[in-house]
């Protein structure tokens, strides 16, 4: 069991802005996010400057795939993300399309330190089978959170959210976890043993941000 | 009652491969949507670029929404989009969300021959209620498809599929139609009686995409 890692959603429209907060936030991040925002602001010139700038962060290219997923995952493959997001809600065929495409960049790249993966992000009417059919393909991570919509009109993290974190994690999936993470809500996740990443936006941007990924790593410490 | 309307999806990789493709089809399209891959590929510039190049055709911009549902919206539509896809796996707060950026562009541009709109986009599991939910909220439109991937994957159109869309539109609901469409498929969609728009993509562009355009057109003709 490693400690969760921290990541970085860029959800800014610019990528000017983006790239100030990318570097702003470097040292505290390993995990550095094109947040579906930016990604269709920019487009994919947000990865591919993102990877130049930042070859030794793991590059999350968060599309959300619902459709298309063998060209979107090869041209955010290509751009240099090494994970992509893919919709709960996309036909199996859909994430079966983005899965083959990670093996075969994979299969081409032995030694690459970092493996393409596709992150399973939970939107929408979904069931535990659905996730076993995720893991049956070979799919090892998921993302669960609250959207952001959701946390805008006030929804706060429950123990439901908490146990179904649990039960995908027992079916063999990482879990990232995102909405609203501030450093007093991390002890709600100590139960969630392979919690693969915290993801922050705004609250890692700007000048309280680095203060926040202290404070949200040493919240990690305690409990992992 | 009028007649469906003829929708080109562009998803291309390229903005200058898309503003060919549109410019050999603007004469046979009411209906010209940047796809999720060209808006994903190019970002917005996409939109603006042939919004500026098409004023007198419907614009839509495909991100099949499906979280931070209020800054997507006005991205969109301020780079010129008229109707904006949103996920029905979105959470409800985030179709909402971008029900009320449309509804206030609208508020301050009485005079628009084409009203901002959000169409609920098909995806992943869904139920009645839910789209009741939708046209409660005030939504007018959804598009109802084969993912693409399950086209590839070589599923058909089904009766199953005419019941679903005969009661969305019992609903309220205008549907658009979308996946593969062809020719002769356009006569099982005659009971749609308030089909909106029939997609396709690469049907529609090269040489033979005016011609599939006009065959599309008086299949329509013999329909509705």
């Amino acid at each position: 069991m490693s400690k969760p890692l921290l990541q970085i959603a860029l959800d800014s429209l610019s990528l000017e802005k983006a790239v100030a907060d990318a570097k702003q936030a470097e040292s505290a991040v390993e995990i550095i996010e094109v947040g579906t925002i930016l990604a269709c602001a920019e487009g994919m010139k947000a990865v591919s400057t993102l990877r130049a700038l930042h070859p030794n962060h793991i590059i999350v290219c968060d599309l959300k795939t619902t459709d298309g997923g063998a060209i979107l995952a090869k041209m955010a493959f290509e751009a240099g993300a090494d994970w992509l997001t893919v919709s709960a809600a996309a036909h199996p065929a859909t994430k079966a399309a983005c899965k083959k495409v990670a093996d075969e960049f994979n299969q081409v790249n032995l030694d690459a330190k970092v493996k393409k993966e596709i992150q399973i992000e939970i939107y929408g009417n979904w069931t535990f089978e659905d996730a076993k059919e995720w893991v049956d393909l070979g799919v090892k991570q998921a993302i669960y959170h609250r959207s952001r919509d959701a946390e805008l009109a006030g929804k706060g993290w429950t123990e439901d959210d908490i146990e179904k974190m649990k039960r995908l994690e027992e079916l063999g999936l990482e879990i990232s976890i995102t909405g609203g993470i501030i450093p007093e809500d991390i002890h709600l996740f100590k139960d969630i043993r392979n919690a693969k990443a915290f993801i922050a936006g705004r609250a890692l941007v700007g000048e309280k941000g680095k203060a926040t990924a202290d404070a949200i790593r040493a919240e990690i410490a305690k409990y992992w």
